[in-house]
């Protein structure tokens, strides 16, 4: 993409609404624009990373044997009359009625919808497990929207919802979700620990909530710092595998790891004093396992080979796509601007021409471009009549991890120069017909 | 995918709320459920169909040169008001207050939402032309939903609008939308005719829409049988050429075609009798130009070079992709069921493996299935263990291009069968180790 031609409306002053890094980031690089309070359009570079995170999210659901499909925004009141929860969610319940006066609301969670759909087509033992899930948007009327995408009131999130023949194969959906999960943050370049939590509106009998640390969480969070050292790294997970996957959660879940509302201090004085961590944290997930809450009071029931007929065991899990944006930027930037982590940069690579009125850098650039899309690379290419100095700034801001920098200087000397953003690291590269170097200092 | 371990909820009885074709075909073949009036949650192998028109349409966008964004399905009502439109859609716009009593709407198209974008940051030529689009969920509350995903409440949508410096520029907008969107339906395995149509509440100068032919189909068409034989081919488009785009544009939209509301009995009566033809059609795109409409009311202005301010010329532009999936069976199907054409099919084939108890079936349709998504298929393995009968009926009905029939009498003369969904031909495939022959059947 050519930058004259893109749509990327960089700020330069920082935005006064903005309390938070992520929250002034995003307006500043031109991500986002708030249409309403806690209401955002994505523009092309925000929709960009919300896109991919969304890929990893799905491949990640799919690895683990998910089966992907879509509800609606729009939902019928009636459900949540059946399941008694349409008072639950209060005032943050977005409702209205439609034309003919029934009374509607805007999805802020799908229990009901998925139980109904479950419900409707599923009434055998043979046909479990099962677990669906969607990435849609939802709504939530919070009465103070705040830190951008991080809070806002329309936002897009993956649920999920398993549907068991029992408690043991319901807890291996549980496992297996958590796993999914943690492994998606690590392909994000987050790390996220998972917490014990409580359940709230959703309900349940246990609950875990994923938590990114970051200065600007709204969570106090208490851990063993054995914990960070945890990762699924590279590893294939069997997914079939329930023994396996227990024995992996224990492993995530046995060290000490809290927020406020479920924090014991009794427990947590017990880890040794320099392992005791506490800090901020930001939620970007959270499963449930709640047995029938749902099944029971709606009527999804299952034939058990020995004839008899019971209420499916169900869990739903989530993680907040568009949230994730944030809590990625919290996570990575520095006093310049973002430094994306590779998997979800908006670009693989960014061309920077430092004298755009300059034929020669104006050509190379041209011929690097095409060189790199051609192999299969996403570029950007800062084609701006600006000074060096605000290309740089601004380039900076939006963190792409790699910057080709090519300036008459350089051209005369045969080099050009790579930058990466995230330590700031200049390596010459020598000019060659086939940029075979450029390429394999981009793959890395 | 395993149909056992797959959500694939195939009916047997023909649902009694469809009226046409594409919706009783939709219900029966497991692609949606009805989760209220007009309202559909889309089950995996509605969704896979809708991604792969999804996925399409944005390529053919972007082809274009087109830039996407997302902006969000909750609007303010505000907007509405500067551009004096809010009382245009009546009782379709589904509006509500939000907890702190401000008027909000479920957005039915987004002319103010992205002029409001393009004036917060762009006010110079220098930064035109300039498409933005996005595919998002809207709602219109019709009075009477109906006919499944065609006529329903909450539905998914392409729209595009176009920003030029003046006219000349936005009719070349308006062209290159013309040419992309008929790509667009000829990749989708469509015909699609573009006709003269009326700009209803979005306003305007000129208006095509996009019509397919079918018989159940809510509009009357009249056209020259002329222009059934046009068509785009696999001609490179180059959308930068303004000349070259407006003589496809002639070719395309000289022939008469016509829906009712613009017929025009002197002019089609014109034309050689035997070329005059009339049908039904189903809208499936429309376009728009018009000018300063938006840009005026709501002061989306920009600077020329000889320093005169002057209101944005805009356009805006159409698919609808839900409604598409209907289309492509009103277009698609025989007494059997769907007939996916290639590019939207939800798999590339599926394995029918006619007698599931037995060994050796079981294994080499499982080695199919492993080779053939090693070469990158998408594969769907019938592992039921149902009768043949049912096995046939079902896969028929959910219009898979190619069935892969592995049987024991076949198996045991070293063959397997590959069965053409459109026109029924079967054809030996020899069992070898590699299966090079069945993948290149496959691939044609």
């Amino acid at each position: 993409m050519y930058l004259s031609k893109y749509f990327l409306p960089i700020l330069k002053e920082n935005p006064s609404e903005a309390q938070i890094t992520s929250h002034r980031l995003m307006l500043r690089s031109g991500m986002i624009k708030q249409s309403s309070a806690g209401i955002y359009s994505w523009l092309p570079l925000g929709l960009k990373v919300l896109k991919k995170i969304e890929s990893i999210v799905i491949e990640e659901q799919i690895a683990a044997g998910h089966i992907p499909i879509l509800m609606p925004t729009i939902q019928s009141a009636e459900l949540w009359r059946e399941s008694k929860r349409l008072d639950d969610y209060g005032k943050e319940m977005l409702r209205f009625e439609d034309r003919h006066g029934r009374l509607m609301l805007y999805g802020p969670t799908n229990e009901e919808l998925v139980t109904d759909i479950f419900r409707s087509f599923i009434s055998s033992y043979k046909d479990l497990p099962k677990t669906l899930f969607h990435i849609q948007w939802k709504f939530r009327d919070e009465v103070r929207p705040r830190f951008g995408v991080m809070r806002g009131r329309e936002f897009f999130m993956k649920d999920g919802y398993s549907f068991d023949i029992d408690k043991k194969s319901a807890i291996h959906a549980y496992n297996r979700h958590m796993i999914s999960y943690l492994k998606t943050y690590e392909r994000l370049g987050l790390k996220a620990i998972p917490m014990k939590a409580d359940t709230g509106p959703i309900g349940g009998d246990y609950s875990h909530e994923f938590l990114v640390l970051a200065s600007t969480g709204e969570s106090q969070v208490f851990y063993d710092s054995n914990i960070s050292d945890l990762s699924l790294g590279d590893n294939h997970i069997e997914y079939d595998n329930s023994s396996n996957l227990k024995s992996i959660v224990n492993k995530f879940t046995t060290p000490y790891a809290r927020t406020d509302e479920t924090h014991d201090v009794t427990l947590f004085e017990k880890i040794p004093e320099n392992r005791r961590m506490s800090g901020r944290g930001i939620e970007v997930g959270q499963i449930f396992y709640f047995g029938t809450k749902y099944s029971e009071s709606m009527g999804a029931k299952i034939d058990l080979p020995n004839g008899k007929r019971i209420p499916v065991e169900m869990g739903s899990h989530g993680i907040g796509v568009s949230r994730l944006v944030g809590a990625l930027i919290e996570a990575n930037h520095d006093q310049h601007g973002i430094i994306w982590p590779k998997a979800v940069s908006p670009f693989d690579a960014v061309i920077i021409n430092l004298k755009q009125n300059d034929k020669k850098c104006h050509e190379i650039s041209i011929k690097i471009y095409d060189i790199l899309k051609v192999n299969g690379f996403d570029i950007l290419y800062d084609d701006r009549f600006e000074s060096v100095g605000a290309k740089f700034s601004s380039i900076d801001l939006i963190g792409i991890p790699i910057q080709i920098i090519v300036g008459p200087r350089g051209l005369s000397e045969g080099i050009l120069e790579i930058k990466s953003r995230k330590d700031g690291i200049r390596k010459n590269i020598p000019l060659s017909e086939n940029f075979l170097e450029l390429i394999n200092a981009i793959k890395i």
